[in-house]
């Protein structure tokens, strides 16, 4: 791609053959081959805020910058989050700290990735008058992002003690900030942002991406456990790692005093035995059906927010993020 | 101190008293503690740029501002630095991820600590004219600290196969980008921009500055193995990791058949007896003296670089850099 050669380009590195190799096999490796939604999102969100206009090549070039910037974003958060969760695929391949040679190694990569993105954005940006408006935003959204996946590894230790503080609005602050800002808030905000808009004005879509963004995660956790390994690309960690999963949440408020004691003796055990027991455990409390009404719930609840904005292209492009996730298998 | 109760506050995101807690720990742990040589840099380069007028309180706080920054950006570096380099010390501590119920998560206290910098200068610079300056040379010296992470840690797996990919232009290139730039270049450019003027009038500065952080990588790699651990803080792990360190590539140069085969059989092993044995090479091949004449030479080159500026204020400022590290023992 054009921003994967400027970037091995750089005139503030003096690359060498060997140097350039290693970045390029693991963009190679690490950018593409999500889904891309994030990326993509911008594009669309664009198009529906210039609603009817014909988009020149340079504004469908400048969209898809900041749709790749977020993939880069997505990438070096996937990279780390891996090897803190100990996990052991992602996107259908091994993750790349697991690669031979790589090893630790893959912490600077994402570093490299992480500073790809002012790069670009510098290169391509640096005229624009939101330029300053951009670096902030990403800056912000990474500080969320990281500070959710703090709460997220820091609340992972006091479960170790005792599963009791995982509740509902400990889960739900984690998922915020660790996945609904950067996946769904900053896509949107990026498009508002080449518009000459900014969110301020737009408290109502930021609150329902960020609801869309919950949602989203919700699934991510069902899909750890109840989704196939071989649709969602990677093989879940979350009940041997002791996660303050959604389904962990529910399974504590629905579950009698006898399947409490289960939980407490298997759960955050990287024994296999154990967490068949938890997903056992699951099934009989249900989970699933659980999930389908939450599902549903969410959805609906989803839709009639939307429904509420007076803008109708803002809805249709809310709308078509909403279906692109509704049921998703992976 | 003000900024950690700033950034303890931070409104982008909801903490809790438990993540307050954390982050409270873990910035009193990692942030100061150095010899904070970088961040009172920014203040005597601004202060000579000032050539005699008196400062005000502000332009006081503000040059700190910028100092403490540069000090969490070497803290963000350190952290992840350690776990890359399986280092057990650090500041006369056990590194950071070493810490009881710290392990992975030290990955992601790096990243608060490095998306800290963007939320300080965003709440002190934000209406500066130089504010969008300021954080592209940020972004700028961290991509090529990353860079230089990388050829350090890429060309380590290189020297695994074959020591004799560890020359001297190599060894120029890692110190130069893992270590000159962020330690040295960056405060005098911080203090540049605030006093109104930017690197590219000084760029015989920049390279002065460049050669003096590589001047004192020569001497680190030298402390990691000839330095008292209790001076420096830390125990050497290089000779164990393999690293293209300035020793290795000396004793390379220097070395006959037989000591060589003493260096591929023992360098790059984590056993201690084979450590002790490249350290006795070392001695064989006087590489303490060695260093001591580079130190002589380099400290007489830099200083008649200084003297050929001429700005008599500028030639302080650099000369007491060069007194500060000048056969330093730490
Ligand atoms: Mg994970
Ligand atoms: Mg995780
Ligand atoms: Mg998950
Ligand atoms: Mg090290
Ligand atoms: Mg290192
Ligand atoms: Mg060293």
């Amino acid at each position: 791609s054009v921003l994967k050669s400027e970037l091995l380009q750089d005139p503030s590195f003096e690359f060498t053959d060997h140097s350039r190799q290693w970045v390029d096999r693991m963009l190679d490796y690490n950018v593409p081959g999500g889904k891309l939604n994030r990326g993509l999102s911008v594009i669309d969100s664009y198009k529906s805020l210039k609603q009817g206009e014909e988009l020149s090549e340079d504004e469908v070039f400048l969209a898809s910058v900041l749709g790749w910037c977020i993939e880069w974003l997505q990438a070096y958060f996937l990279v780390l989050d891996d090897i803190m969760d100990n996990s052991h695929t992602r996107r259908g391949q091994l993750c790349w700290f697991r690669v031979e040679n790589v090893g630790t190694i893959a912490v600077n990569d994402a570093l490299l990735l992480r500073n790809h993105i002012p790069r670009i954005l510098k290169s391509h940006f640096r005229d624009k008058h939101y330029y300053v408006d951009l670096l902030d935003i990403f800056n912000e959204i990474e500080f969320q992002t990281a500070s959710g996946q703090m709460i997220d590894l820091i609340t992972t230790l006091e479960g170790q003690k005792d599963l009791s503080n995982y509740t509902l609005p400990v889960h739900r602050r984690i998922v915020q900030y660790k996945t609904a800002y950067y996946s769904f808030y900053l896509p949107v905000a990026c498009a508002l942002l080449m518009a000459g808009g900014n969110m301020g004005n737009h408290t109502n879509v930021k609150s329902l991406l960020i609801e869309m963004g919950t949602y989203f995660q919700v699934q991510d956790d069902y899909l750890d456990c109840f989704g196939d390994p071989k649709v969602i690309g990677k093989i879940g960690t979350d009940i041997a790692d002791n996660k303050c999963s959604w389904l962990v949440v529910q399974s504590l408020q629905l579950a009698n005093e006898d399947q409490k004691k289960v939980l407490v003796e298997n759960y955050g055990k990287a024994d296999q035995a154990c967490v068949e027991k938890v997903k056992a455990l699951y099934i009989e409390l249900d989970l699933q059906e659980v999930f389908a009404l939450y599902e549903r719930n969410s959805y609906e609840k989803l839709l009639s927010s939307i429904e509420s904005n007076p803008n109708k292209a803002v809805q249709a492009v809310l709308k078509s993020f909403l279906g692109k996730i509704y049921k998703r298998q992976n």
